[in-house]
């Protein structure tokens, strides 16, 4: 039986994170005659922060999130032509082309004979699939699971479902809070490697129980084969 | 083996598109002094069908698609307040009580017993989970596919993943574009029941090439288990 390696997806096989960072830059600069970049931040977050029960994860959510946020803070006064800018902004997101990160495409040919490598990732299901494909990546995995949630339920459903040891498995990503706190505290183990933009809404405090031992930090993702000859899970 | 009866779910277990409906109706009536509401109901599904590729199915996207058309169809005149109004219909959707069927939880168990019951759903994911925890029906359910398209190639990715065979598989739905049609012309059965509205988008003109004694119609999903008991599958 092979051991199994699952990778997040976004900013972890892929880049992500920075076309929203893009895209909040050009939102700020759109709409600079209502509001200062900074208050827009803050009000972005906020608003997202109190959408996410409803909207969940994804781009769709965040076009609808961006155009609360100008509504409110330009007290009404953003006019229609500014709103669709915004939806086109959302629209060229989500067929923005797909910039594999360095190094992930060789790590996963030196993993793919020895470990059966699967992705777990969230967001918006037809978005999510949209880039999967569109990374050229699909056919290394052995399964691709998209969640609504990344959290303790969600992986020992996964894991359950595929009947997978949690032994046997070690997941890899760039988020603390969503691919690799979950996993150390239902016992497993997992490689952090940070991207260099987090999602304020992804950030997450060190919690105390959070036992170290079971996830190490890797700078790069061409670092994975060499630490799993010299270290096994 | 128990054979494997899959259910749709918006329209087949519970009361859905009457709920766009009802927003549809709503929305005309909040833009009336803008356009009539026989010209927004045709730019509406046009703008909606145009989204489709980029947005998927779901609530959401339907949101961005009523902005998009009344933005149009104003000339840019619908102002932010009237935005906002869009986009807390779109919200009251996303909570919007769920009234399960007439008959559908006393077919269900009636028919638990003797086969593995599956839902294969397409929407938002986090929605459409929701509803199927709203619904109180979850627990019925052996497996729960959410998907952003029912189409052959999705429901044999299923087939094959659950390892069901398709001789003892029925799928059982309001769609024939989407329950019925894609089963049958994977040499499966299927049973149609009708809901009374369908929507624009899921509209079909019967094929050619559909074998019509591979799905039967019924009024009622009530009428299930004695189809099931005087037909085998």
């Amino acid at each position: 039986m092979k051991r199994t390696i699952a990778f997040d997806a976004d900013d972890t096989l892929w880049h992500n994170e920075s076309i929203f960072h893009k895209t909040t830059l050009t939102f700020k600069d759109l709409v600079s005659h209502y509001v200062s970049p900074k208050v827009l931040e803050g009000k972005l977050y906020e608003v997202e922060r109190r959408n996410l029960a409803l909207f969940g994860y994804g781009i769709k959510g965040f076009m609808l999130s961006m155009i609360e946020t100008i509504i409110e803070l330009s007290e009404g006064k953003v006019n229609a032509i500014e709103i669709q800018q915004i939806i086109d902004l959302g629209k060229y997101m989500l067929t923005h082309p797909i910039h594999v990160l360095a190094g992930v495409e060789e790590t996963i040919l030196a993993l793919k004979d020895d470990y059966k490598l699967i992705v777990i990732t969230k967001g918006d299901l037809l978005d999510q699939e949209s880039k999967i494909a569109r990374s050229g990546l699909a056919d290394y995995f052995e399964q691709i699971e998209i969640v609504s949630e990344k959290d303790e339920k969600t992986y020992a459903e996964i894991l359950k479902r595929s009947k997978i040891d949690i032994n046997n498995f070690l997941m890899i990503g760039n988020s603390l809070k969503s691919d690799i706190l979950p996993i150390c505290n239902l016992g497993g183990k997992a490689v952090h490697i940070p991207y260099h933009l987090t999602w304020e809404l992804d950030k997450v405090e060190k919690p105390h129980h959070f036992n170290e031992q079971h996830y190490v930090t890797l700078e790069s993702v061409t670092l994975l084969p060499q630490f799993l000859q010299e270290n096994t899970f």
